[in-house]
C-alpha cells in the first residue's frame, strides 16, 4: 500500500495539508457497538492544538473534529469512521516571502526532490498539523483500550536538557509542558519561554507508559509489538529515536544484569520495557522517544533557494518553541492505534 | 496481514524454528534479468553463521543457502525466490532439563502466553537462527541496490562499555568484532572472552550507513524512511533501541545547533541523519541500534517454570557472548530490505 | 487490511452511508504533477447520479464532488486525494415503516448478523450510494490511465432478456439505457417503463472494453490482472457474475476452437478476453458482469421482522427500476482503478 | 503487496515453477493448537496430482507433501507452517524444440512481455503445478473449517457441452470426472477420451457449495465474500468467468423472482447463492465456474516465434484433455483459503 495508511485490521488512512481545506482521518476495522460521541475525540484534539499556553504555538486553530460517518445513534456500527477538521487561520500569504527557499531541518528540500512539486504554504503534508488526524483516530482507538483495560499515558521527561527527576502522573496535565515531575517545570517554562524570546528552539524527551495489556500481545516476526510501536512513533516529523525499557543502557549492561529474572509474583524487574520476543510480558509497557528543536525557527540560517542560490533565512510566523508538550497526546494515539490493532490480531489468532 | 512478511513491493516471508528442519524465506517482486549465484548470497551468510570466531557460539551452522526458484540459467525471472537452509548440529535434548522452565530474557514465557503451546526446543522463531532468512533475502536486496550505486555497511562501535573513537572502515570486515576502530578491539574482545568463561554476556550499539541514495526516497507519512527502517532494526531480536543522526542528542540541542544548513555545495552537517520528514537528503543515511546482552547465559538466575514454582536456573549450551558481531550483517540485511522496497514503491509513485 | 480499501499502489479507502452525511474516498499514490480540475471528476459523477433519465430513480442527488487536498494550482502533489460528496435530498423518515423488518434481496439481514447492530435508514454502506465515491476515484484514474493511451468504456448489452445486437460505441452515451445497440433501446426503455409502473424491476449485462494496454500487464499468480477485474466488479453490489472473453462458452469449446492463434500481426481472435495467464496480451481487455435486478421493488413480497415474525413487506422509495445504466461508469470506474494499481506495479518490479 | 501472497489474517504465499526444484507455500495466521498430519494434507494433494486415471496427463508426479515447520508433536504452533513438493519427472528436455515458439493459449508470450525474460521449461509460475502449493496450504484451511462446522465440496457439473441433470453428493468422487451425476460420467469419459486421441481438449464447468457458515461472514464494501472468492477463484489459471447463485440467468430475471423472500424458517430460495451485500446470509454459499478447454493440444496451430516468424505449432507432452476432475480440489481449496481468512477477521471486528 501507499504510505499514508497504518494498521492492519484497526486501520487508520490520513489526508490533508496544513494549509489545505482540511485534514481528516477513515478508520476502517471499528469494533460495532461501541459508545463514541464527539466530545470524546474533543478532548484528545484539545490537549494537541496549538495555542494552548506560552509554551506553544500562538496560531489559534480550534481543531474542531467532526464524525461524518460509522456511528450510529451514539454508537459504532463497525463501518469506516470518518473524522474531520477544517482548517481554519490559515495564513497562507505568510510564507510567500520563503517559497522559493528551503528551511534548514524542514522537509522542503526532500519533498521537492521526492514529488518534483512544491506547495510551499506551510509544510504540506509534512505539517504536524497531519498528527490532529491520528490523535482523531488514536481517541477512538483510546475507546476501545479503555473497554480492555489498558490506559496509555505519555509525558514529557526532558527538555532543553532539564530532565524529571521524579514521576507523579497525576500533575502531568496539570502544567504546560506536561512533564513527570512538577519540581523541574518551572525551569522547562523558563527555558523554553527564554528560548521563544530569542526565536530558537530546543528538543526533548518523551515517555509513554501503557498498563494493563495482559501477557502475549505482539505478532512475530517482523511485526512485533515493539517493532510496530517504533515504526509508530519514528513516522511523527520530530522524533529521532526510540528505546524501550533499559534501552540504549542495556548496550552496557551484562546478561546477569539486565535479563529480568522471576519469581512466583511474576517478573522482578522491567529492563525488557514489558516486551520480550515482540511479545508483551504482562507488565508495563515503557518507552521513551528523542524529539529534535523545533526546525521552525527565526535565527539566521544558511540555505539555497530551489536555483541553488545561497541566501540567509529567517522563519518567521508562530511556531512551537519546544513541541514536546504537544507531541504528548501524538505519541499516546499512535501507541493507541498499535495496541487495538494488535488485540484484533491476536483475536483473529485464536479464532 | 500475520506477521512474517515485511516490504510493500519488494516483500519478504520467512519461516522456520530454530530446532525445526529448516528456516526459508519466499522473497517477492523480484527484478527479473538480474545476475545472481548462490556464492553472492552464501557470503553474507558466512558472515552471520556461528561459530565463525573466539567470540561468537562454538555451535557449528554452515548455512548453507539453496536457492530453489525464482532464477533461471542464473539470472532472476521477477518470480518469487525462494531460498532454503536445512538446520545441522540440531541438539534438541540439551533443552531437555529446562523444558518446562522459563529462561530471563528469552521468549519462553510470552511465546507461551501467545499462542497456549510450547516448542521448548531452542527458541522456535524467537531464535536468532530466523535471522539466516532474512541474510538471505537481504543478500539479494543487496544485489538490487549495488545496480543502483546503493553500499550499506554495518559495523560495531560498542561492546560492554568499550567504545570506539575512530572510523576505519577497510579494518571492519577484518576484526571478529566487526568494529569500526583497530585500536579498541583488542579491549573488546578481552572483555567478551572474560565474560564468555563466566557464562555472562555484554550488549552494544551497532551503527549503520547507508550511501548512494539520492534526496527523495521514503515513503510519507506513515511509512517514512525512518520509520520502516525502525520497525525493521527492532524486529531484530536483541535490538532495544534505535536513533537517527544526532538521535537522542537531539533532545538536548537547539534549534539553531540541529538544523542543518544549505550552501550550494549541499547540507553543511548530517544532525538528521540524512532523513528529513521521512524522505532521504541525500546525504549519508546513519543511524545506531542498542543491542541488549545475550539473554542465554550460564550464570545462575531467579525464573518460575509452567506451574509458577520458583527455581534456579542456568542456560547451559553454546551461546553468543556478544551478538554485535553477528547482528551486524542482519542490520545490513534488513536495511537493504527496506531500501530496495521503497525504491520500488518511489517507482510506482512516478509511474 | 479491512474491508474498505481497494488497491496496492494506487489505493483507495472510502467511507459514508446513503443517509448519512457525507460519502468519499482518499486516494492514496497518485502520480504527482497530474493536471486535474474538478469538473473532470464531476463528468463522470453526473454519468452516476440519480434521476439522470425516465429508467433512474427520480430521487434528486446532485453529487456535488469536492477535492479536499492531494492537489495544488490544479495538479496533484503526490499526497492523497481527499475527494467527498455531502449528501442531499436525503428522507430517513421514508424508512421508519419498515425499520424492523428485512427487505428481501438487500442486505438488511446481514449486516445485522455481521455487525450485531443496525442503521435502517437506507441501505447504509450496502447502498448504492456507496459507489459514488468510486467514481471519484475512477475519474482520477482514469486521467492517469489517458496519459498511458488507455481508454475504457463499458456499456449496456442486455436488459430483462432484450439483447444488443450491434456495438455502436458512439451512440452508447446517447441513449439512457447506455446499451449499446441503438436499434434495441426503445425496447429496453419500454421494458423498464413498465416495470417501473408495477413496481418491479429487472436485471441486465454491462461490458466493458479496456483498450490500448501493452501486453505484460498483471501480477501472477494470485493478482492476476482478471483475478482483481473479478474482485473489483463482485465488489459491487447487484453484480453476480462476471466472464471474460469467451467466458462461460469456453466451457463448451475445443481447445484448437478456444486458443487464439498468432501470426506475425498479432492474435487472430480473442477468445481470452485480452487476458492470459493473468497477463494482458496487448488486445483489447473484454469481459461481461451479470447485473441482478433491483432489490427495491414495491411488489408485496414474505418476509419477516427482526423478531422472525413473518409479514408482507412493499419497499416504497424512489428507486431504479433498472441498476445497468448507472452501472455502466462504476464498472468504468472500479476497471481504471485495477488498471491504474497494476500499471503502478508492473513499474515497480522493472524498478 | 507483491503477487504471490493472498489473504490477510489467514495467508498464503508461494513459489516454483514447473520445471524447477520444488514448489511451495509459507501459511501465515495459522491458529495454533489444531491437531494436523502430513496424510491430511496428502490426502487433498492426491486428488490434484497427475496420473490419477485415463482423463488426465500421464505424467507421474507424485505430489508428496513435507511440512517443514509451523508445527510441534502433531499440533499447529501458530507460527509459519512451510509445506513443499519437490518436483520429479521432469522433461524439462521435451520443452527443447518449442523454446523459441509461443503457444497458442499459453502464457509464455505474455510472460515475456511482462518480465523480459523467458524460462521456456513447461510453463513455469503458469502451469497448473504451481496449483498444487494451493492445494497443499487449502488442506490446512479446511482442517481449521473442519472445526467450525464448515464443508466445501466442488464437482464438475459440465465437460465438453455434456451437462449433469441430478446431483448424487455421495458419487463424486467416486468418478474420475468428479461430475456429480453418475449418468453422465460415462459420455463424459468417452467425450474426454476420444478428444484426448486426436489430441485435442475440452472446458467444462465447476460448481461449488459450501455448508455450514453462519450468517454475517464478509468484509463490506471491496472485500465482500463474492469479490473475494472471484478473485481466488479467477486467480486459477484455466478460470474465465464466475457467478453466485442465479448468477447470469439474474440479468433475466424481475426483482420480485430474484429477490429471495424469507418466512420465520429463514430464506426461501437461493438465488443470491448465499450472499447478500458481500455477507453470507446462512444458506449454502453456491457458485460457478468456467473453465476453459486445456491450452496445451498437439493439433496444428498458427503462432510465431520470439522473432515473430510464423510457424505451425503442435505441442506435444502428456497434457490434460480436459483439466476439470483436477481443478475441483484447487476450487475447494482457495475457498477454504477465503472462508478462513474470513472467519479471522470477523473475529478481528468484533474482538
Amino acid at each position: 500500500m501507499a504510505g499514508n495508511s497504518f494498521g492492519q485490521m484497526f486501520k487508520i488512512t490520513t489526508f490533508g495539508e496544513s494549509h489545505g481545506e482540511a485534514v481528516g482521518v477513515i478508520v476502517d476495522g471499528v469494533t460495532p457497538g461501541v459508545e463514541i460521541d464527539t466530545s470524546y475525540i474533543q478532548k484528545q484534539m484539545d490537549r494537541r492544538k496549538p495555542g494552548q499556553s506560552s509554551v506553544t504555538t500562538s496560531r489559534k486553530e480550534y481543531d474542531i473534529v467532526s464524525i461524518l460517518s460509522g456511528t450510529f445513534e451514539g454508537r459504532t456500527t463497525g463501518t469506516p469512521v470518518f473524522m474531520v477538521l477544517f482548517n481554519q487561520d490559515m495564513r497562507p500569504s505568510a510564507y510567500d516571502s520563503i517559497k522559493d527557499s528551503f528551511r534548514p531541518g524542514h522537509a522542503d528540500f526532500t519533498y521537492l526532490k521526492k514529488y518534483g512539486i512544491r506547495d510551499h504554504r506551510g509544510s504540506g503534508r509534512a505539517s504536524g498539523r497531519e498528527t490532529a488526524a491520528r490523535v482523531a483516530a488514536g481517541a477512538l482507538a483510546r475507546k476501545m483500550l479503555e473497554r480492555r483495560g489498558v490506559s496509555v499515558v505519555a509525558y514529557t521527561t526532558e527538555v532543553g536538557g532539564i530532565q524529571c527527576k521524579d514521576f507523579v502522573e497525576s500533575e502531568i496535565e496539570n502544567n504546560v509542558v506536561r512533564a513527570c515531575d512538577p519540581q523541574v517545570v518551572g525551569a522547562m517554562v523558563d527555558k523554553i519561554e527564554s528560548l521563544a524570546r530569542v526565536g530558537d528552539s530546543c528538543g526533548g524527551v518523551v515517555e509513554c507508559r501503557i498498563r494493563g495489556v495482559m501477557p502475549g500481545l505482539g505478532e512475530p516476526v517482523f511485526d512485533k509489538l515493539d517493532a510496530e510501536l517504533a515504526k509508530a512513533m519514528l513516522s511523527i516529523g520530530a522524533v529521532k529515536g526510540i528505546e524501550f525499557g533499559a534501552g540504549f543502557k542495556a548496550s552496557q549492561m551484562l546478561g546477569s544484569e539486565h535479563n529480568d529474572p522471576m519469581d512466583s509474583s511474576g517478573y522482578l524487574s522491567n529492563n525488557s520495557g514489558g516486551i520480550i520476543g515482540g511479545i508483551s510480558t504482562g507488565q508495563e509497557i515503557i518507552f521513551r522517544v528523542a524529539v529534535k528543536p523545533t526546525s521552525s525557527i527565526s535565527v539566521p540560517q544558511k540555505t539555497i533557494d530551489v536555483e541553488g542560490k545561497e541566501q540567509i533565512i529567517r522563519t518567521e510566523g508562530r511556531h512551537d518553541p519546544c513541541i514536546c508538550p504537544r507531541i504528548v497526546p501524538v505519541v499516546e494515539a499512535m501507541a493507541c492505534i498499535v495496541l487495538e490493532d494488535h488485540f484484533k490480531r491476536q483475536a483473529a489468532l485464536h479464532q
